[in-house]
């Protein structure tokens, strides 16, 4: 009851400023106190109203998807991102702005055919999966093999296997937190190392996506040294559907697959960075991450341009205040998190030495939003006390939620090396419609949803920077892949 | 009044037929039959049990598109097609199944790529329009010109596009009668033409299509003798987004745009034609219609797989029946209506001598349902009667209409040739969602508004084959286009 009566006052306060016409709110909103409520709190409402009022996290991810817009990592468009960043950053009036270079995988996707040859002729809709090798020149053709699952195919023998195509049709459940995701994921990034130690000749799974557009979903995959690599690519949903349909009619089905994907070697790429510098502590550093490089064949918008966005956002709202946080606030667009999270494990390594002084972190790579759960990993013994301090981010839609955090794919690894990390979870129903293909557009952008989290992050960043619990030492979480 | 009571007594009837379990349907609904209704009535409502609980829609257009799949007129996919209706339509018992040879234009898509040069290098999901030249082997390159519609174009100064690539930007309205496709098409069918005669080297258009998905919908375009033949060709609408979005930050936008396609001359191709021989008057018809080709990119399930799919269900449950109607039920499945209604305009001609046979015609060419309203061209005279003859086909759902049908694209020109018509409107909230993309696919079809669909084409067509009334002359309405 003691939490309700607490929420419900300041339901009041966040109904009084939002309602408010201030000019200068800041100042306005301490006339409007209710005494119930801490200074903190109190400012982190006015945080979360200024964002949700305001067209910044929109207009961010506007400018990234028009003037940039697809920034595969080690392109020339993963630099002009990089630039794009450095500028914004520096415009929108940060402490420090900088960058630290990264070294990553470059890959070009060149292009991708596929076409059933039999039983009856019809070309399909795929794409390559990223890291995938070629097809010989002239292309390969094989009859296929289907398996429900990468599991399916694990326990298959390679008699059924052998110079043939492995057709994972491993669908993708829709879930307000990807879960579905989770499940299938494995099919991609492991699939074709599991197929070639059977002796199949490439591998071809339905892409990981709950949507029902012609659309293929790219994302990593992974070789293995000492086993074949062989040609990976992911078709679309009816893509699929078609050839079971086919499947029922005869169980011998024949692919042509060409495809003239390469992989490039090593390339630099940058995490770019900048400070609301914290005005008593600021050697701590509470870290909000997004990604900046995308995929290649939308516009990156909901992943990541929306995170980058959303975190942006909040840091800027927390660098205008007229008292800056005690805290430092980090914002980190990390370079090549597409490609295997490659910018937030150098960032890791790069900061090695002051991850002791990082308070907590937390990335926002699930889209556009709304935010509607908020989970940390922290010391158990202090876990409460976090949650009723964040009991003024319930008001903007945000459910306190478990001790179980990952954080993000980019601070995965950071409980592990003893820092604190928050999910701010967003809501994935129709993320993995769009996700990884070109569908990946500005127009799947709800900007009241983006604000929305854009506000959520503002409110969770300002009372950690203020915060004066003991977080550490966190519970060790396996690494989210 | 009258007709309400009259709906309420068939509703009563349709009930207890499709609530009973009769082994044998035909004999068995003599025995629930209410006074009121016309033994064609019942009938007919039989017919639309059956259609709703059959799978056989469904079953043709998932044999369609799964084991023909796209089939561009002029194309060996196309003959391909034809092979397939001409078996399918024979295994389904038909009385007569024979084809006739139409020349139609045949056409090649080849590839088509577009960019952005400047400001913001960005690649654009395009795609040609049928029936477009190719650009000069290495592409062209020019700065663009935006327009709201081709009014808009039409009415410019030549001085403002002479030398530039024409970006027709008109949005296409999303309506249940689909008002909005020809609200913008025109943009589509005539803007090439338009844009040369104002010295244009090219043409781009907005998808005409509702939805938002990173695909252009392609569609036909026509050049016209002594004006330049410009490629032409239509982007997404997340990509049309883009250009205006740059628009607003440069007015300056230089496009890169290289396509192959080509036109191959003139090829044969066939509508097929199956026909249930009336028992009394078998010289006279009613003609069923559906497109038997479709675009190359989706698997035409909604066009016009599904079209194929309705008024074959619709006249093999008459085909079944143990007493035929009096006037013979002739399916036609055209070919080529997506490259001009060629099929159409040629079947007219070649039975010219006995269009003053056809009782009445209508085509389904408009997605897969179901059907929300008949409408009919008839005698003015007796069009009332007509409505009231067919008031069992409310109960499926189906309200009656105007006195104003076209038809359908195929039998649009008949009623000039003095044959009735009847329109049984499909709900069509969605169908410019997919029409013309590679999204086109069985996945978008509902199966029970498809059977729905079939149900109402059954009611029609049975009703129609047994009616005395006389349904000319027809008001001569413009064509459809």
């Amino acid at each position: 009851m003691k939490n309700y009566h607490r929420a419900t006052l300041v339901g009041a306060v966040f109904v009084a400023i939002v309602g408010c016409q201030a000019t200068s709110p800041s100042k306005t909103v301490g006339d409007n106190l209710i005494i119930n409520q801490s200074d903190d709190a109190q400012i982190s409402l006015l945080l979360a109203k200024q964002a949700l009022s305001s067209s910044l996290s929109y207009d961010i991810v506007e400018s990234l998807t028009v003037e940039v817009g697809p920034r595969l990592t080690g392109t020339d468009k993963d630099i002009i991102a990089v630039d794009w960043a450095m500028e914004k950053l520096w415009l929108l009036g940060f402490d420090r702005v900088y960058k630290e270079s990264v070294q990553v995988p470059a890959w070009s996707r060149g292009t991708a055919r596929a076409s059933i040859v039999s039983p009856y002729e019809q070309p399909l809709v795929i794409t390559a999966l990223g890291g995938s090798v070629a097809t010989p020149i002239n292309g390969l053709k094989a009859s296929i093999v289907r398996f429900d699952s990468l599991e399916e195919l694990t326990n298959a023998s390679p008699g059924r296997i052998e110079g043939k195509i492995v057709f994972i049709d491993h669908k993708t459940e829709r879930h307000i937190t990807g879960k579905g995701y989770g499940e299938a994921v494995g099919g991609r990034s492991r699939g074709a190392i599991v197929a070639a130690q059977k002796g199949a000749v490439a591998i071809v799974i339905r892409s990981i996506g709950t949507d029902h557009d012609r659309m293929a979903h790219t994302g990593m995959m992974r070789y293995e040294e000492g086993t074949p690599k062989i040609p990976a690519a992911a078709m679309s949903n009816p893509d699929a559907d078609l050839i079971n349909a086919m499947l029922k009619r005869d169980p011998n089905i024949t692919l042509s697959l060409n495809m003239t994907s390469e992989n490039l070697g090593i390339a630099t790429s940058y995490n770019v960075i900048a400070e609301v510098t914290g005005s008593s502590k600021p050697d701590e550093i509470v870290l909000l991450g997004a990604h900046l490089d995308s995929w290649d064949e939308g516009t990156g918008a909901i992943d990541d341009g929306a995170g980058v966005a959303i975190v942006t956002t909040a840091a800027k709202l927390i660098q205008d205040l007229p008292q800056k946080p005690a805290r430092t606030i980090r914002v980190v667009l990390y370079a090549a998190e597409e490609v295997g999270m490659v910018g937030g494990k150098a960032y890791a390594a790069q900061h090695a030495d002051e991850l002791d002084k990082h308070y907590i972190a937390a990335e926002s790579d699930f889209g556009a939003g709304p935010v509607y759960k908020i989970d940390f990993n922290v010391n158990p013994a202090t876990f409460e006390q976090v949650k009723q301090q964040h009991s003024a981010i319930t008001l903007n839609g945000v459910e306190l939620g478990n001790n179980q955090a990952s954080g993000g794919p980019d601070v995965s690894m950071l409980p592990a090396l003893g820092v604190p990390v928050a999910s701010l979870n967003q809501d994935g129903t129709d993320y993995f419609d769009y996700h990884h293909t070109p569908n990946d557009t500005l127009d799947k952008i709800d900007p009241k949803k983006l604000a929305q989290s854009a506000a959520a992050y503002a409110q969770f960043a300002y009372m950690m920077a203020q915060s004066e619990i003991t977080l550490r030492p966190v519970t060790q979480k396996k690494q989210q892949h």
